[in-house]
């Protein structure tokens, strides 16, 4: 077995290639532009990796297919940080050391090529789901975590809440959707993609704690700036909360049926990083 | 065979039904309420209604996925008004004699709003998509008249140009993506769920056609307001072009081998319209 940062740059440099062709020309060149500046700017790829991760821990190569589905839940994180950093929500202008999408684009193309990320995301996985069933389940189960009962209902939640004042459960609950619920469309889209809905449970129990562990570790990295957040909440307790769950996600994953290896090292990289 | 308005009618609130139950609970109330605030406030049912209509043309009663695309069509078109009403696409405070969604919600739970029906609209694709093969094929047509290379690229196409000096070519190319698109999709989504694939060509020639002509005929009703459109380019030619899209659209009706008798007074009443 590769290296785990050999093997990282892989799945990475995967998931990129699948990005670059994934959007297409338009009519308004501008709009293809900003889409591409938001979407291949840099990142982690986090949950296509997520997804792949799963997908070969059950030693499945990931098809052409596959790297569809990877590409379109990228889309989603892409477009998500796209409105987020609107005037109207966080009003961000960098993101990731560069000009966010609206401060290079204006705000009109920056809102259009959001949408058109997440309708792109849609598309691809449309795509996926003509070729075969079961990708049509993983759509279904990637609209449900990114829609108004997931992501998007934590990002109003944030919005609509009183963060001054809000205690552990509120903070919790904002995480698992905003934050959370994407990691788990990726996760359980690996394991549906892999045939193995008869793990589903455990999958859905790691992805979890997987989110509950990553939104602590952000905190904790973002404890200086004052704002109110869970580890700042759960105060001296919040680092051992985090061992706590470390350890909880790696015996969930030596309970999976796969090779759970890449996967407990990327859950240890994600959880011990020093940076966003 | 009932009168044509009172099967509009019964169509409409079938729609209107099917709409009322497919906006979930959230936890931000208010992203629900916005939700629904935008989908419930009225409108003709245009775009379901033809899909529910070229479906019935060939004696399919429309079933509870057919009810479930149906609104998820009409979700794409509310969420497009929602986003383009938004302070930095059109500015519009009002929308159907009320207050727009963010001059009612606020921005910010506008834009989230928007995303969100956009979004149902994919995850009631996807769960008929995991029901029937079908409704996959439908799911990835909605998705591309939707996006960057439909709907989407004719909203950017607008906002990039100058519309001051626009000529009939351009004006044309943005009428048939922003507005004809999401009509073409619901009129070969109707052709595709009613099995009668073999005649796409022919009703994708008359989307092509009644689109141009329903774009061409909400010019004329705003002729006064000075705006340049295909109607003021075109001039006094603007009518007798109207009229030979009526009979065309009138003639490619008759080719299909269905009943177009309500699909022919359908086109009659929205070509021949003294409101918008």
């Amino acid at each position: 077995m590769k290296g785990f940062d050999e093997r990282y740059e892989t799945l990475k440099s995967m998931c990129d290639g699948a990005l670059e062709t994934a959007v297409p020309e338009t009519e308004a060149g501008r709009l293809a532009d900003a889409m591409r500046y938001s979407l291949l700017g840099g990142g982690k790829r986090l949950r296509p990796v997520l997804y792949l991760a799963v997908l070969s821990s059950y030693g499945r190569t990931p098809s052409d297919v596959d790297m569809r589905v990877a590409a379109a839940i990228e889309c989603i994180h892409a477009y998500s940080l796209v409105h987020d950093d609107l005037p109207a929500m966080d009003n961000d202008y960098m993101r990731r050391g560069k000009p966010s999408t609206h401060a290079a684009f204006g705000e009109a193309v920056a809102l259009l090529a959001g949408d058109a990320l997440l309708n792109l995301a849609f598309s691809l996985l449309a795509g996926c789901a003509c070729e075969d069933a079961c990708y049509a389940r993983i759509m279904k189960l990637v609209a449900d975590c990114a829609g108004a009962e997931g992501m998007i209902g934590g990002q109003a939640l944030e919005f609509c809440s009183d963060m001054s004042s809000a205690d552990a459960e509120l903070l919790g609950k904002i995480a698992r959707l905003k934050t959370g619920k994407l990691m788990e469309a990726a996760i359980l889209s690996g394991c549906i993609a892999a045939g193995r809905e008869d793990e589903y449970a455990l999958w859905l129990e790691y992805a979890d704690i997987l989110g509950r562990a990553f939104q602590l570790k952000d905190d904790l990295l973002d404890i200086g700036s004052g704002e109110r957040s869970l580890a700042f909440v759960l105060g001296a307790g919040a680092e051992a909360e985090l061992d706590g769950l470390c350890r909880a996600a790696d015996e969930k994953l030596a309970e999976t049926g796969g090779d759970p290896r890449f996967l407990r090292e990327l859950t240890e990289k994600m959880l011990k990083r020093t940076s966003d």
